[in-house]
């Protein structure tokens, strides 16, 4: 099984960004950390702080892989464009947040992109991430019953 | 460690109610095999389609669990009592959701519920319960350390 | 033929409640009237002022009854777990108004539950209650053809 | 007693347009059926596309006849005019429509003539004209006790 | 001086409809009153219920007269194509109503032919229109220096 | 009879404030000739950019004279205490604006104060405040019958 | 004379919920201490995290006691039921807030069951009430003058 | 291929109205030139200022032509009858503006018509009915495939 | 112990304006009882109708009395001045209206000031004053406690 | 002439995208039979997924072609500074778009970069291409008289 | 060269209103640092709580000096009165804001009155006005050019 | 001190675009003349259209220049990416405009990315950007008191 987690703007700076907040461990520490958790999971990581380079690289992995794991960030909330990206592949994609966004400003609570993912996870820290791909190897094994 | 899940309202229903879209499985079938799944938690449940028991409830386990999963059905979207409810007791409280709420209709987009809530998921169908569960263990191992 | 008449918030006050507004008679005396009108049906009533009551009601009669007849009151506008609850039983369900609200203000003209309902009879004081037995009778005489 | 059919703009078109949804029999046939059915009452019927001729019919039967049973079709959600007509008469008249509006798309939501209408009947087909006849005697036969 | 007087939906049941508010006399009686007290001018009048009618009107006139006073009547808050059809005109129409329409129902505030007017009169009866064509002298005197 | 004419905010820049669009007449060289055109009429006039000045004049002439022509200016549109300080004496009060604020940017639309006016009058010039005093002799004349 | 109190959602948990927010003191110590101040009132209590149980309680003691004050809590701000349950009732309710609503999140501001009651009293934490006993006290003497 | 145009409010004022801005040749005289461009298209042409007729030509014509051009003009923005008629017939209806209307003011963005039309074409003057007769030509061309 | 009362714009009119509405009895009639029922607490009166003359006061008092009790009339719903002053000074300001606002029109429903207030007591008549003045007291004794 | 056609985010997934709603054509198929329809036209062709990089295209080719014929896919609604971008190139911008916007979720409706553009076509598949080359050539035609 | 500063409401208070946020030196003070910082400016200085007081100091030096520095308090985002003003006058005038209001309330986001200013600063403290008297002396120097 | 010039889309084209409208000199041609004006400071400079390397250049030199001017151009408005990477790193950030986009399309009024910035500055052409200068230099020197 071949999962793609894809981090969107500012989340590049995990560790070091805000640190008191956000923690002092960066994205990198965490994916060792996530995928010897899964050693069975073959796992690809992508950044970009550009938008439409999120959008090309769901349609490079949204045709090859199972599963898509996307923190889109601040895209969240505005991108018809990202939101078109997700609806034309056929892998699953999985929208997490580390933070729980519906408890946050008001132009953070709704999200363009969740209107074609399958489904949302935020609030949780970094496990977000995890969850993310319990539910992808949850929705996997009903696949192949 | 003591896990409470909460159903409100219509989620009686499950397995009986538009059987073709939401499964044949009743609530209870799927909560003896969550149940098996996970031994060394207690679990307890309650359903109720009245808001305010949902509020008892709530008061009455939020003080002595380590975590609650509260599926508000369709007073997720306008309780404010629930809301205050969820913010007066220590214990976690995580919302989850069989569908994936922000690709359904405008008025089920926002959580008002989610202002108070540690964390969401939606999406996952029954398995958002269990995400849910691996997000409490993960949480409170945090707390333990 | 079964026919649930469901009566919601405020509803049991009818005859004590501005009584130069709404009439003398309470909705028993009315209820007595509309049953020796139509012999050959079987009704059954259900009033409560607590949403998720009418909620259970309306599962518990609606797997059973022909139609239902409800008058959800102010939950009418706001009411996202009826809306669904209707929806959830395969009964012809029927919303009445004793006043015509979209004659009233603003905030009683979105009918929310009406998303659910096979149709809507407002305005016609009590007989928007008889009018809806004749509706019930008339879908019932189709789906036998 | 006398009661005028007014239908708006497109229905006309009964029977001949999206047959499959709106049925094979026109307004025509419907309408000798229902005057058949109430033998008693004198009927008058009248139709046009045009915004301001259903208001020159108003006028003109709003003063003669006891009731007016209108279905104002697409008119229904946004002219003044039609509304400030209705008011201007004193014949009741009542609001039906063939489906359900508070099911469809928003913008078929609110009612701009509900303003002044007695009552609204929408949801049961051309069966919806019949209650408002049913409505009307029910009017009557009050205003003569 | 040539004026035009356009009246749009329902004026024509001045002194018939609810006399207790609008006043026993019908706007004809208003007329011969209005045209003996300006001998020098000439006058036309218009009423229609028909939209498009009142455009043909302001079409025909619009470039012979002088000006022209316009009581759209339920037209003024929401037609586009009357808007269009005074910009289209040299004629200087001037926007009149009865009542004071920003004292009445918010729907009636907002006035989309306003925006191609010369200027607006509003809530002084009848007597707007003589305020109008006070107006209209006065604007010619100045064309005319 | 006593005509106070009360001017809002800016106006006594009048001639001097954009002369090329509001002409080179100052408020006070129209006020002579308003004056002189109607010599039985006592006249009144005052301004200030104070909007509680205002509301003191309304006050202090609101019970002595026969009608009150405003011109409130920017205050229009925001006002509730101006609006509040109209209907509270038993003067006719008419709004007035030298321009068609119907025509002009979108925040000039809504008139607060016309709520509380007897009708108003706007895009004639400094001529609408003829206009005004035209209508008040006329309110008078009928107040007299 | 006698005066209901009645508590709405979550007020149960006062003393109990967030103590260094809400104070240590529970309702039920206050209210000892509110009955001894005011010996000559029959107070009565009730309390609910039920919607529809605050209106069964409004009814049944809506007709018989001189005065209700009523926190509504998280229904204060959506519930069209419990407005139209004040409504129907002939004693005087009175709105309390322990906090200054207008001064928190904006979902609080806007007080729909305001509509209903004769004043509102919000912000003096629990001295909210016996403002509300020394208002009713007033009513119920000008009442008697 | 039959092909019919139909042409809303104002279109008749062509080459008269505005001729600085619209230019200085009427509509006749463009439909001549398109006629001759395209020999072997019947062309059927039909204007009125009438919303009820635009919606009765489209009844007439929408069964037998294969596509209708069709500029609603003001009643584009505001017409659910027009929108209810195209959605009626079987032809396909493709809607043209002469000027670009997502670039001119914010009440004329909004195409409600759009909602039932195949295709629409806007802001190249006369040249949009051109771009629409190629549209139908290639789309018949399409279904005869 | 010092209070100041403000009273905003048209308040000084009260016992003369609407008199069959708002009572006979003049604010001042009301202040010389409200003083003499406590005797032990020095009270201050200002009224403008002048929203920076209210600012004013508000600086000049609001570092020297303990409480303020003020009803800013028409400037409660719109000034964000009032609102900035009211937070600039240490004293408790109290908001109070003769009238419970939610019950009135929309436009009145908000309150800006709040956002800076103490607390909010609205519609007992006059006799808000002296709920007003209760609660001053009481917040007073628990500062000395 | 020279023509450049832009084409953005996800419309590189042409022919692989849902084919079964798009059609199995790539646009790359759809291209070369343009051209060849076109031989006298100096095509150019570019595609992106990131906004910033449709921009530089319009910078670099909007100064040396006679027009672009511009689908902005999903940054069509919410770009503004793709619109400072067409307003800053003499060439004339054509929107072009394959399904018809105005018929689509409501998201989609609006077209802020419609604002700077000459012209726009959509509904018409592919064809839409086809028509916005026609355009510009009437458009360049024109512009050489 | 000759610049007026003038400050709004509340700004009276600097170094006496919270002054562990906005700090302890007087407007005063500050101000004789910038006159000494600029000895070849004239610079003169208002202040009042009173919005037509700023309407009249505007008028007065609105037309003598080259430049005012206005910080309008909470009258920047509601005054259409101080808007006009500063459009009447032929002095650029400057928005300047101690804090930057754009990371404030949402009711302190928009400015109405920057409609008609120069240009605005905000958020630099009394830094701002500084930056102002800069601006002013470049746009001098430009017109002097 | 080190000071990084952010330009964001569009801005590129200075000099090149609506020359008569924006001026003939380039961004680069005023770059020089700001960096001889400041021969202490070291200025660095970057312009991209594309929204993610503004993010990127933010993120690289964010954590080591004393500050950024930035001017976003049209992501100003829509940008959540661009407000967290502003928020993100340590450096002060300025929001600079040419123009005073609060006297512009509405569209342009509110800034998303000011609630991150320090301050901000819009309204004096390329002097806006020297202005920020001045700001950064103040907000230096105090920072190192």
């Amino acid at each position: 099984m071949k999962i793609l987690i894809i981090n969107g703007p500012n989340l590049n700076l995990l560790g070091k960004r805000e640190p008191e907040k956000y923690g002092h461990s960066s994205f990198d520490d965490y994916y060792k950390v996530l995928k010897s958790r899964y050693p069975s999971i073959i796992f690809d990581y992508f950044q970009s702080n550009i938008e439409g380079e999120l959008i090309n690289e769901i349609h490079k992995s949204g045709f090859s892989s199972e599963g898509i794991i996307l923190n889109a960030g601040g895209y969240t909330h505005t991108s018809v464009a990202l939101t078109d990206a997700i609806a034309a592949v056929p892998a699953a994609v999985i929208e997490v947040h580390i933070t729980n966004i519906a408890a946050r400003e008001e132009f953070r609570h709704p999200s363009l992109i969740g209107i074609s993912c399958a489904g949302s996870i935020s609030g949780f820290g970094l496990d977000s991430y995890r969850l993310a791909v319990e539910a992808l190897i949850e929705l996997n094994s009903l696949k192949n019953k």
